[in-house]
C-alpha cells in the first residue's frame, strides 16, 4: 500500500445516498454503523465518515485530501477549498438543499427588512450573518441545536432552517420570506493535494465515475427495428444525447438503431416511433453514461 | 396546465402494485400515505386514490375520465365504460382474482344448486346475484363488511370471496364449490372522455406504455456470438418475440446476434445454443417491450 | 407430470442467498416461511428444503437425487457424492466460510499441539477429530448446540467454529490459531442418480444456469463509440472476457464497441479509454454470463 | 360442556382494547390473528370475532346471546337489542367516537340546510338518513367503502365520518359542521336470551367484572399514617369513592388509613395531606374497583 | 467479593422467560445479546448464559454450582444432579413442554409397535432411544439438527419432537401418537455444591424467591369491607390460599377484610361477595406470595 | 385559563424517561412526535419540548418559568437558576450521566497534564475550557457536532464525551483519563418566576409528586401475618424506610405487619421472616411514596 488518498464522506442523512452513489459508480465501501474510517474494495482509498458541517475544516486542515460535503457547510465555515465538480443529489430526492428564512404563517414579517432587532434560531449562524449583513439587517442571533422549527413564535421571531421540498414547513404552519441559498454535494479537495500528480488523477478518476453514475440515474437504453426509409425522420426526432448507433439487419430493408435517452422522453417517443413504423422497441436500464 | 387527463388509480391492496407498473412505465407519482391527490412527474395527470370499488362509478359519473380498476367491481356495479385494456397484474402475484362459491370443507353442499334458500356472505352482492340468478338459485344474500372467511360455517352457510392463490382457503379448510368469476385491473375510460381528441391520444400512449412494462416483466434480452454456419439453426429454435438482430463480427466467420426471450425459456435454450457453438452468451434485463 | 429430479436446497442462513441465486438463473421458487417442499415454475423440480448439515446425509441414502450444501458439511458427514460444481456464494458476502481453530486472545496456547489433552467445544466434531488425527494431537471433544464462540475460557480451553469475516471473533476477543478448512457451497449428486440420462441433463443445465447468474454478478456490460484509428489500442486495453462486438457505425469514420468487463475494472479503464478517444461510453447491467 | 354463552366480541380497531379489558376484568381470550372463534381460560363461554358493523344483526337474528359493539352500529342497524352496559372505553383514548358532519375548512357549507341537494358520502348511510330526515333535508348518499376523508371536495360536497379526537380532520383542513352522534361500546344482549336465567346471571357476572375493570382504570389505592387529631380534617378531604379504613396503630396516637381515589386527584390532594400531618403515603395500583 | 456462586440460566428460548422470573423474584440480570457471562444487582452471583442442553451436563461436571433447565435435557443427559425445584414456567405459556412421537395425520403408524424397522428423526436422540427400549420396538433413529416436523413423511416414518400447545403440529397435519415425556424447568444443583453450607442457603433463598414469584402470577390481592354479620358466611367462601386479614372500621358495624386469591376466582367470587352485602371491593395486583 | 405555569421538558434521549416519570407522577402528557407544545391533563401547565443543552437559557431569559435539564448543560451555559431539586433519572439506566476526557487505549497520553498543546474535540466546550483551566493546561478546543467517540486519535488527540456505562468507550478500544462532571437531571426555576405564590406552590407540588414517583421506582409493600410473639424481633430487622403498621386478626394470638421496603431488601429478609415465624407474606408494588 504504497500511495493512499484520505477521502472524507459525510455522516448523517447524507450518508446512505452517498455511499449508494459510489456503489452506483463502482466503488464498494464497507461501513458499519458507527464507524468512522470504512473499508472498501479500492485499496487506494482511505476513508472517513465525518458530519457534513466539519468536514470543509478537516479538507482544509489538511486531515484528508478531499471529500464530499455540501456547499452550504463550505460557505458556513469560509475555507477555501479546490471545488472539483457538483455533484446533484441529495438525502430523499434530487433537489438541492435550501436555506430558508422562516416565521410563522400569520406573523406580520413579510421582509428580511422586518427582522431589524428581532431573534432568529439557526444551525447556520455563519450563513446567516453574512445573508444579514449583506441585507442591511442588525438582529439577534442564536445557535440552535436542533428542532429548529418548532422555536417559532414561542422562543423566536424567525429561524433560518434547511428544506428539500418543503412540505415540513407546511406541516409546521410556516411561511418562507426568503431563500439565502441552494446548494448540492461538491467534490472538494485540499489545494495542496490535488497539486500532488498521484493524488490529482486519482480524484479526477473517482469524480468521472460519480458524475458518470448520476447521469445514468433517469436515463435508459433504447433499441428498435426500423425499415430504412425511416431512418432520417426516426434520427430527426430522437434526442442527441449520445451518437445513436444505426445496423444492418438480415432483411436488408431494415436496420437496428440504439440510443440513450431520458426516461422522462421515453413515454412521449416511443408512440411516436411507431407512429414512424418502428418495431421491436426494448428499453434497458443504465448502470454509467459517460459522455 | 392548459388541459388535464383525470385519471383515479385503486387505493388498498392494488396501490402499490399500480403505483410500481406506472413507475416501469415511466411515470413516477409522487404519493404520500392517505393523500387522494397525488402529485407525478407528467403534469398532464390529474390523479385520484380511490378505492377499486368505487372507481367505475365515479368514472361513469363523469368525475373522472379514466382510470384503473378489477373488471370485477365494475361487473358488480353494471357501469358501461369504454375498455382500453386488460392489464394482467395483481397484488401480490401474476394471477387474476377469483371470485369463488366456497364452503367448509365438510359441508354437505356440492353443487351451487344445494344453496337453494341457504345464506351466503359476500362483499360482491351484486356479482353473486347474477350468478344466482342464471343459476335459477334463490338464497339469502347478506353483505359482508370483511373477514368472510372465518364466517362459515357458524353464521352462513357458503361465501362468495376473493381468492388469488387458494392458499388462505385451504389455511381455513374451505372448500371452493364454483367459480364465478376472474378479474384483472383493466383500464376504463369514461365513453365521453375518450370522444376527446386530446384525452384519448394521452390515454392512448399511457396504456402503451403501462403495457410496454408488462410485457417486459418476464423478458430478458440476449445476445450470443456465433460461427455464421450456426446462424440458420439457431434462428429457427430462437422465439420470435423480435427479430433477432444479426450484426457483423470483426472475425469475419462470426456474427453477432441479440434477441428478447422469456426468462423462463433462456433456462431451457442456453444450453441449447452452447450445443450449436454459441459463446458469449449474456443475458440483461428490459425495462420495457413495444413489439 | 412424468419425470421428476429431487434436489435439496439447504434451510436456513444460506437459504435466502440459494433461493436468490436461483432466481437470477431464472428458477422461481415459492417457498413459504417454514415449509420443507416449496413449489416453483419449473415442473420438472421437486424441492425439498433441508439443513445444510444434513443434505449430504439424504443425498448420499438417495432420498434426494441432488443438492446444494457446504462442501465441510460433506466433508463432516464423510460422504461419497458426485461433485458437480463449486458455487461461490455465500449467507453475507462472497467469502468461503471458514472452520477455524479459536482461543482467547490472552491464552497461552499458540499452535495445535499445545491442545494437547485440552478440552475444545464444536459444531463439527468429524472436521475437528480428522484435523486433530492429522495433527497427532489428542483432545477432548466436546459437541456444542450453539453459542460455542462464547464457551472460551470459561467452559472450554478452544473451540472450533465457522466464520466469515473474522469480525465476530474479534468483537469476542478470540485468536485464530489455524485454519482447519475453507468451504464454498457446491452441487452434489447422487452417483446413481447422476448415471440417469435425464436427472443427468437436467444437473447440468441447471449447474450451468446457476454459474451463468454467479458469474454476472460482479460483470457489467460497456457499450462505447470509437473513431477507428483508435480500435487497435482499445481493443488491447479491454480485458478478453469475453469477444468484443465491434460494428459499423453510419458516420463512416466510427465504430460501436461492445464488451463484458468486471465492474471493478470499469472504474479503472473509463477514464483510459476517454484517453483514447472514445464516446457515449455506457455502462449497462448483466443477468447472466455464460462464456 | 352443559351449557355455554355466545359472546360476540368486535374484530379490527376496537379489538385489541376490548379483549385487552376482558383480561383485566379476569378473562384471558386467546385470540390467533384472524381467528373467527377464538378459545378462553372460562369454558362458558364460545366466542365469535366478529365486525363491529354486523354484531348487532348476529345478536338479533339469535346467532349469538350477546356482544360488545358501538351504540352507533346498533343505532344504523335499527335493530333492537337489550341494553346492559355502556363501556366507556374507545380504540385509542377513553373519549367517545363521534360521528360528525364534515366539509372543507374553505366550503360554503355552514350549517347542514346548506346541504339540500348535495352530494354526501359516508359508511354510515342509516345513521345519516335518520339524520337528514329529522332535520327535513333532502340529499345525495352515497355509500363510502372507506378513505372518505379524501373525498371532499373533489367527489362529493361533504362526508359524514368518525373521528375521536378530530386531530385526523384537521390534518386534511376539514371543518366540523355539526355532531350527529356520539357512541360508545355497549354490551347488548338478545332479549329471549336474557330471558334464560343461566345466561343472565352470565351476563350480569361479566358486565359487572368489566365496569369492575373500567372503573379501576384512573384509580389508585393511597394508605397513610396519621396522628389521630387530623382524622378528621383528613376524612373531610378525601373524596368518598370507597368508604376509608381507619386502624389503629402500634403508637396509640396515630392511624393507619387506606382509601381509594382518582389518580389525578392524587397530585392535588397528596400535598394538602403532607401538611395535615400524615406521613408515610403510599400510593399503589389497582386492578378492578366493584363500589 | 469472597465467595460466589456459579448458576447456570437457560439460552435461546427459555432465556427470556426466565430473566423475567428472576426479575420478578427481585434479581435484576444485565444481559447483552451474545454474553455468556451477564452481571447482575447481586454480587454473589456469578452467571453463566448457556443452552438448556448443555446446562446438565456442565453442573453435572462441576463447571457450575446450579442451574435452570429443563427436566427433559437433564433426562436425555442422563446426569445424575440434586433437584430442588420444579419451576412451572414455559417459554411462552405455563404449560409443560411435551415430547411426543408424531406421524402424518394419514399414517398408517397408530401405536408406537408399529414403529418396529422404521425411520425416526429427532433432537432427543436419548429420550426416545429410552422409549423405544422400554416399549420393546427397535427403529433406525437419526438426529435431527432442526426443522424436525417437516421431515415426515419424505425423509423418515415419524418424528419425536417438542411441543406446548400442539398448534404447530396441527398446522402441519400431524398426528400425536403417544407422550413420551413432560416436563418443566427445575432448578438443579451439583450434589457437591449443595453440601456446602454457603452455597445452599444461597441457593434455598433464590429457590423461595422463584417459587414466590411464580406463585403470585395469578394471583391477586382483595379487600372489601363487610356489615360484621357478613363475616362468618364470607369466610367460608373466601378460598384459604392465605388467612384473611379482618380489621375493625371507624363504623363499628362494619369490618375490613383482606386475602389473596386466584384471579380466575375473583371473577366468580365477586359477585357472590356482593349478594352477601361486601361493599367497595377492590383488586390489587401482587408481585410474590411465600405462604 | 387564569394563570399557566411555563415548563420546558427535554427532548431528545431524555425526553422518553422524563415523560414516563411525569406519567407516573399522576401527569399525562400527550406529546406528538416533533411537536414543541404538547398538550397535558393538567391544564395549568404550558409545556414546551427544547433541547436539553437549551432549556437553562431559556429558563433564564424568562421565555418559561421553569424546567427539568441537565446540571452538566447549566453549567455548561454558566447561568445562574433556582435549583429546587435533584432527580436521579437517566436515559436508559438510573446512573449519572458523566463527563470524561477520553483517549485512545494505547494513547501515551496519561494525565491531563499531558494534554498541554493537544487537540480536544467535544460538544461541551464550556465545561471543558473550565476544566483546563483548573488544570492550568492550555490546549485546542474544537466543538464537535456528534460521533465525537470515532474523533480519536486520527482527528484530534482526545475528547471530553459523555457516557452511563462506558460501555461504548470499551467497544471503541478508548481509555477514560479523567472525569470532569457527574449529572443528573435537575428540576430549575428562574429566580423572579419561582418568587410568584402561585407559581412556587405549583413548582413545589410537581417535586413533589416527581419525587415521590422516583421514590417508589425500587420499592414494593410487604404484607405478612406474625405471631404476636415474633412481633418485636420482626421489627427489628424491617428496615425503617415507613413505619409500620401493625393490625390485629380475628386470631388473636396473631396480627398482621405491613411495611414498605427496598426491593433488592425483599430478597434478603423474606427468607429471615419466614425463619422468625412469618407466614402468608406477600409483596405488591407501589407507585409512589412520599415519606
Amino acid at each position: 500500500m504504497s500511495q493512499q488518498l484520505k477521502i472524507a464522506l459525510p455522516k448523517g442523512s447524507l450518508q446512505e445516498p452517498t455511499l449508494s452513489l459510489f456503489e452506483k459508480a463502482g466503488y464498494n465501501i464497507y461501513s458499519s454503523d458507527r464507524g468512522l474510517r470504512p473499508s472498501s474494495d479500492d485499496s487506494d482509498l482511505d476513508i472517513y465518515m465525518i458530519r457534513a458541517q466539519e468536514i470543509g475544516r478537516y479538507i482544509d486542515q489538511g486531515f484528508v485530501d478531499c471529500g464530499i460535503t455540501g456547499y452550504d457547510w463550505v460557505y458556513e465555515n469560509k475555507v477555501d477549498l479546490e471545488d472539483l465538480a457538483e455533484l446533484p443529489y441529495s438525502r430523499a430526492s434530487t433537489r438541492p438543499t435550501r436555506w430558508v428564512l422562516v416565521v410563522p404563517e400569520n406573523s406580520e414579517i413579510q421582509t428580511v427588512q422586518d427582522l431589524e432587532g428581532k431573534r432568529i434560531a439557526t444551525e447556520g449562524v455563519g450563513i446567516t450573518e453574512r445573508y444579514l449583513a449583506e441585507k442591511g439587517v442588525s438582529a439577534k442571533l442564536e445557535f440552535s441545536w436542533g428542532a429548529t422549527e418548532v422555536k417559532v413564535p414561542d422562543l423566536v421571531d424567525a429561524i433560518v432552517d434547511v428544506t428539500e421540498t418543503g412540505s415540513s414547513l407546511r406541516a409546521n404552519k410556516l411561511r418562507i420570506v426568503d431563500e439565502l441559498l441552494q446548494s448540492f454535494p461538491h467534490f472538494y479537495a485540499n489545494p495542496n493535494a490535488y497539486r500532488d500528480d498521484w493524488k490529482k488523477e486519482k480524484m479526477d478518476r473517482i469524480v468521472m465515475m460519480l458524475k458518470g453514475a448520476l447521469e445514468a440515474r433517469d436515463k435508459v437504453g433504447l433499441k428498435l427495428n426500423l425499415p430504412k426509409s425511416a431512418l432520417e425522420p426516426v434520427l430527426e426526432i430522437l434526442p442527441s444525447l449520445r451518437r445513436p448507433t444505426v445496423s444492418p439487419l438480415a432483411d436488408g430493408d431494415w436496420v437496428a438503431v440504439e440510443t440513450v435517452i431520458c426516461e422522462s422522453i421515453a413515454r412521449q417517443i416511443i408512440p411516436d416511433l411507431k407512429v414512424l413504423g418502428a418495431e421491436g422497441i426494448i428499453e434497458f436500464p443504465l448502470n454509467k453514461i459517460v459522455p
